[in-house]
């Protein structure tokens, strides 16, 4: 069944199908669909207070999110308050996206991705499957972060300290690598597969391994790219 | 509330508990249970066309799926349309199957793994937890996947070209172990968990290691498996 | 749409918001908050015999679980039948917890964290997002489990024997770091993060690296720690 907070804007053409609940002053831009069991507007711990027994209760707890035209938001995702998400945003299932992420426009979030809040993400990102963002890490635009990517915050955790961890414009990152908080991947660079990140990647350069060391350059990546795309013609 | 298709055929004895939704031309096998949260025909995004308000106008986008007999699917679980699952197959939850994916009888599918489309999996294959599994891989029959095993098609990502992955029948591939775009695990062969294939591993080798090498074969790992199993008796 | 057993227990001042069922016997303790698709004392495979077809049925089928005071449940979680979690326990979206696993007072439990059954978890442990803890697996207290660590129960897969694998008071285990089956991480000791551990490791060692090994001690990790806190003042 859907819930629509009385505070909620919904735009035009809008496509609800399932336990669709919209929070608090939430705002979804037109031709969006929503697909599935759908919470827009979750509360932060923080902002619950006392005991809440129907959406009604829950709605005013939430300062609500905003979401923009023709996404695509699919079941089991939980989009906490405070999130503000671009127009033509695809998400897979079960993905979580916690409060104060901005993330922009014609971005994909895969399936099961989890973004923990306070994130920045540029436009025209692809998120694979299964990535898990920290607090704070900052995430340029065309970035590239291939499935189950796992990013940190804490060099020493369990500390006091959380620490930007940056990835610039154009930078891909391979499946299942591990970036150690507070690095920063440079603009295009690259990040093989399994790579174990503990220190700055330069702009345009390609590391690997555990840990990371460079292996070679964008340009390089490149050119092995076209080739390979062409021998699958 | 449970939705089921007008067109969709329904076996004897089948269980559903929770918000199941059975869409366009799905056919449920005999004796198979869905617990929970789930969807089954879940139309891929080209089949999404103009505003959808409830189920029974998602359903009329899918072409459906077919789940065999004695089938057990959790909750959190969405299986799109043009999938194929045969019998006696459990599922965990929060599972996502996309399109166009073949499963055969016996198969083990752990809580949060992620078909991503176009997959063929054998009979008697287990797949673990978490494990990620992308477009055009195929799988052969009693392989043994470990939990968070993430298997990618994209040899310098983001390309214009998907190759497939194989792993062959009796495979085993430890936890959390990588294998990159276009790789083939031969019959029987063997990856350490955390292993990095970067190359082919040949029938019956046991690899290990960033990136996978050679450390031994089949046989003497099954005789070390022997003596742990006799070791624990 | 609320269930609730006719068994259950249900203490003062619970708050539950969405399809939240509880089933069974199971106690929810006075403060808790079950927020979102929620299915508490899930009944695990050998405990469901026959056709299903509503929860009251599942709920016959179930010996229910118990949850304790003031802790807070959300959205796309299943506890499984014979499940026990202390007071002031929080868990993120997503998360799986199976049959006979016992968590001690104060405990974390991250988005998609998965737990396997017959795990005991002690008091105050912070398990990040998207951890994997397997059958029979014995985590301490005050154990951080960075983000997506992995930690496996068979040596030799798929083998007839599952063997303890054992995080001893106050150890930390880094981002995505993978422990092999029947190690036992000492006292204290740390875990870089993407580290494989084959071996045992330690009271009070840290180790990083494929495979791990001894890089230094928690004291010199401590007072690294401070310098880094102290640099983020």
């Amino acid at each position: 069944m859907v819930f629509v907070s009385r505070n909620a804007r919904i735009g035009e053409s809008v496509s609800m199908v399932g336990d669709v609940a919209i929070l608090g002053n939430s705002v979804i831009g037109r031709n969006t669909m929503l697909l599935g069991t759908i919470i827009v507007g979750f509360p932060k711990r923080s902002s619950l207070k006392g005991v809440v027994t129907n959406f009604e209760e829950l709605s005013s707890a939430s300062s609500g999110a905003v979401i923009g035209e023709a996404c695509v938001i699919r079941g089991g995702t939980t989009i906490y308050e405070d999130v503000r998400i671009g127009n033509r945003v695809q998400t897979g299932h079960n993905v979580l996206i916690r409060e104060r992420t901005m993330i922009g426009d014609g971005v994909v979030v895969g399936t099961g991705t989890i973004i923990d809040g306070g994130v920045v993400v540029g436009d025209g990102t692809s998120i694979q499957s299964g990535v898990y963002i920290p607090i704070g890490a900052r995430i340029g635009k065309n970035v590239f972060l291939g499935p189950r990517v796992v990013i940190t915050n804490d060099k020493y955790p369990p500390s006091s300290r959380l620490v930007e961890t940056v990835i610039e414009d154009n930078a891909v990152i391979g499946a299942n690598a591990v970036l150690v908080a507070g690095v920063r991947v440079g603009e295009g660079a690259v990040v093989a597969a399994g790579a174990v990140v503990t220190k700055d990647v330069p702009p345009r350069a390609v590391v690997a391994g555990v840990p990371a060391r460079i292996i070679g350059d964008r340009d390089s990546y490149e050119l092995k790219k076209r080739l390979y795309e062409r021998a699958g013609k």
